[in-house]
């Protein structure tokens, strides 16, 4: 037993890892765009831009979401009611549904299966997807049979020889290359990511990944017919073997990647043409830090389902939702799927806040992000155009945005080794913070980009302080890589 | 479009169900073991034997526990703070390390990986699990081929063409008859219950279910060999099949049941001499509730992994933790798994105030807990004792007992029907509600059983109108059933 372990039993490895780069900071308090790191010489600010992965639309600790809290707390709001009439859950649904209606202008209703996290949002999708998909196959196959039952006994026995296991073929789901809608153990296999999700492959049913400009190819390639006898011929019927295809209209964690917008209609039209569902993962994009509500307005994709979480939770609660329109929506999964901590008062109430502070004023808050975003994103492009040696790209949309690094791999040095090794995002980040007191990370996938998500109230001092540390990152980078790592 | 769907867009269906069963409350304010129950005469108040599902073991709205909230919400702690030093997190892990050690009077220490729900804790379970059976299978292969090349040809080949394959089967997971342990896609799986399994099981790995007097047995129908060639001769060695076996110390949804002590102990034996590790579901059973902190203690019973949720969030936060034993513990899983809203510092502070609640005073709750539970249980045998046509068994440990009914489906008459639908613990729970103001529910999987799990603080007077409801129950399923539907 090592004492270490006794001490620290909560992801010491982990921690052992974050020091090393600097990065294991104790912050003790937090509000707007500010943490505060506990040191030897006192709480220090730092401006963090990696805001709860997207949680934090509104900011640290805002002030109308910790005064909903309180209010909750005051009420003594039922937060364990099981099984009860939940009105506040379908207010917030309602509220969201009105969102959607309004940004895809459309007015189809969608049912709405609350969660408590963005992974569990994508496990309800899945499991949803897999029961509709089993009803679908189960329904063929009911149908073949009894037409086979009626028909030529010699075509019906050459209809269920090629018929045969097939009925039985598990569920595809598609997801896009770089693609990330979490880390349960299903979810997980729909996250692109081979060191997350291969060694629990044998957990889940496999995801197949598609490239975004060849979606209607891998769907085709998918393609499984069964026979039956029609009309007293032999007629191909297609099987329901695509289960789902997830999407991120704006892919977090593999690297801040928009998707192309010829793609998401080429994507809506084959799910049409085939008969599958098409779930839009919001989780971290959704909220408005793009400038819209949900981020796949820019591009005008509606999904059949629609996953919302992080900023749900106002950077308070945890919650998550998953949207599914009502005609694709199976009411008996009510009965089969549920959650204890799911649909409760306190999270409920405090996401309704969360709607109503962006809905404000018609809206203002979009609006605020779009504006934001731009200035945001003329800080990162500056950045950029002095050092084209240094960053080979910024993108991103309002308030999600990435800084790509050019490979830095090929050097000799430490920061070199480092990132052969998928840390140069993570070297970066520990500089910044060290020495800038500036709070960023990579993304997941894809650790040489730099994402920032901030708040809408993100400031302009803020933005400058951020630009001042990348610039000293970029002339190190360019100069003399070493000395971004920690003394020692 | 239907109006209603549009302006309850929130598990429609379902209270659509609890409605033709008078259960679709809506309530309004909860504090220890009453909730209010808005009706047009007014706010009613109920006493509520639901408790959470568990996870109120202090009562809904403990006042220590709402304190603490605020004091949270007043110090700005850092919610969203992920990928820094999170002391708060291992101040609660270690609390939970000594409950541990202390109960079961070892001092290994086991590390924590927190989540936000139960289902998410069996989900991080399973994930390790599964990741270190597969890194044993990958280093015996990897020791055998070493072997092998070294081996003659001829025995090398035989032991090659009997391994063909043998290393790729997937993970076994065990789990017990009637077990329940979530309803993610890949948790679903250790479900015993088929309407809740079957619809998904294309989603994820297979478990196998094994009653409890059968363990040895069924671990030994696992056994697969792979033949390697040690000292010149094909010898067999065994290949580690078993992910885990999964247990409830005292199943709750599969109807209050009280795992046998010897059917404990040959689990344990087995899991030692085969190799495989014992996940302990404490969920439901867990923090007190049974007069220890870990249900598990009264059978002697140490998990290599232990899984607590529900009481750890207070009745108020979402909270789950996976303890692993630090020698079957896999520090890079930490690099591998992470969840945006776990290991906050609300939910873990919280956590922390729970503990020490329960600890405090020498443990003082848990030996309230065994005197309101022995309450509990005389009053429920006394309505057993009086209507023993009608009541089969009374039993659980502590503040969570069952009350089981005898099948009341053979009669004719409208009870009878619901009672062949498995609705029968939802028609007296209707009944209970609305002529009784008492709130139970049927466990999940055994419908004709009443669970019944308040807090330490339920009162004698809560459990008399209590046993006075279940005996005018009792006196009706007897006499005239169909008097416990609700009228029109």
């Amino acid at each position: 037993m090592t004492t270490d372990m006794a001490l620290e039993p909560a992801e010491a490895h982990l921690r052992g890892l974050l020091s090393q780069l600097g990065l294991d900071a104790e912050y003790v308090r937090a509000e707007a765009d500010t943490l505060w790191w506990r040191t030897a010489a006192g709480d220090v600010p730092v401006d963090d831009f990696v805001g709860g992965y997207g949680s934090l639309v509104l900011g640290h600790n805002h002030p109308a979401v910790l005064a909903r809290a309180r209010e909750l707390l005051d009420e003594q709001v039922p937060v364990h009611a099981q099984f009860s009439y939940h009105p506040y859950a379908n207010d917030l649904a309602l509220a969201l549904n009105r969102v959607l209606w309004r940004e895809f202008g459309v007015d189809r209703p969608y049912s709405a299966i609350f969660a408590n996290t963005g992974a569990e949002a994508v496990e309800v999708a899945l499991k949803h997807a897999g029961m509709a998909r089993g009803a679908k196959v189960a329904a063929l196959r009911e149908e073949i049979e009894s037409h086979l039952a009626d028909a030529d006994p010699d075509l019906a026995r050459r209809a269920r020889e090629h018929n045969e296991g097939r009925f039985d073929v598990p569920p595809v789901f598609l997801a896009l290359e770089g693609a990330f809608h979490g880390k349960l153990a299903a979810s997980v296999q729909l996250t692109h990511n081979t060191a997350y999700r291969l060694p629990f492959r044998g957990l889940g049913a496999q995801a197949r990944f598609v490239p975004a400009d060849g979606i209607a190819k891998a769907v085709k390639a998918e393609r499984t017919t069964v026979l039956d006898v029609v009309d007293g011929r032999l007629t191909e019927r297609d099987l329901p073997v695509i289960a789902a295809f997830f999407v991120e209209p704006l892919q977090g964690e593999g690297g801040i990647n928009l998707l192309d917008a010829d793609a998401a209609a080429q994507l809506r039209a084959t799910a049409d043409a085939v008969g599958f569902p098409v779930v839009v993962d919001e989780i971290q994009t959704g909220f408005g830090r793009t400038g819209t509500f949900h981020a796949a307005a820019h591009l005008g994709l509606l999904g059949d389902y629609v996953l919302l979480g992080k900023a749900l939770g106002g950077g308070l609660a945890k919650a998550s939702v998953t949207l599914i329109r009502q005609d694709h929506y199976l009411p008996d999964f009510e009965l089969l799927h549920s959650s204890t901590f799911a649909k409760d008062a306190f999270s409920c109430h405090i996401g309704a806040r969360v709607v109503e502070l962006l809905e404000a004023d018609d809206g203002a808050a979009y609006t605020r992000a779009t504006e934001r975003g731009e200035a945001l994103t003329r800080a990162l492009r500056a950045v950029a155009d002095e050092f084209p040696t240094v960053v080979a790209d910024v993108r991103g949309l309002g308030l999600m945005q990435g800084l790509e690094f050019r490979d830095q791999s090929s050097g000799t040095g430490a920061v070199a080794d480092l990132a052969r090794t998928g840390l140069l995002g993570y070297v970066v980040a520990g500089h910044l913070l060290r020495e800038h007191h500036v709070r960023v990370f990579p993304t997941a996938s894809a650790s040489h980009t730099l994402r920032f998500e901030p708040s809408i109230g993100i400031t302009d001092k803020a933005i400058a302080r951020l630009t001042e540390g990348l610039r000293a990152v970029c002339t190190a980078l360019r100069d003399h890589p070493d000395t971004l790592l920690p003394p020692g």
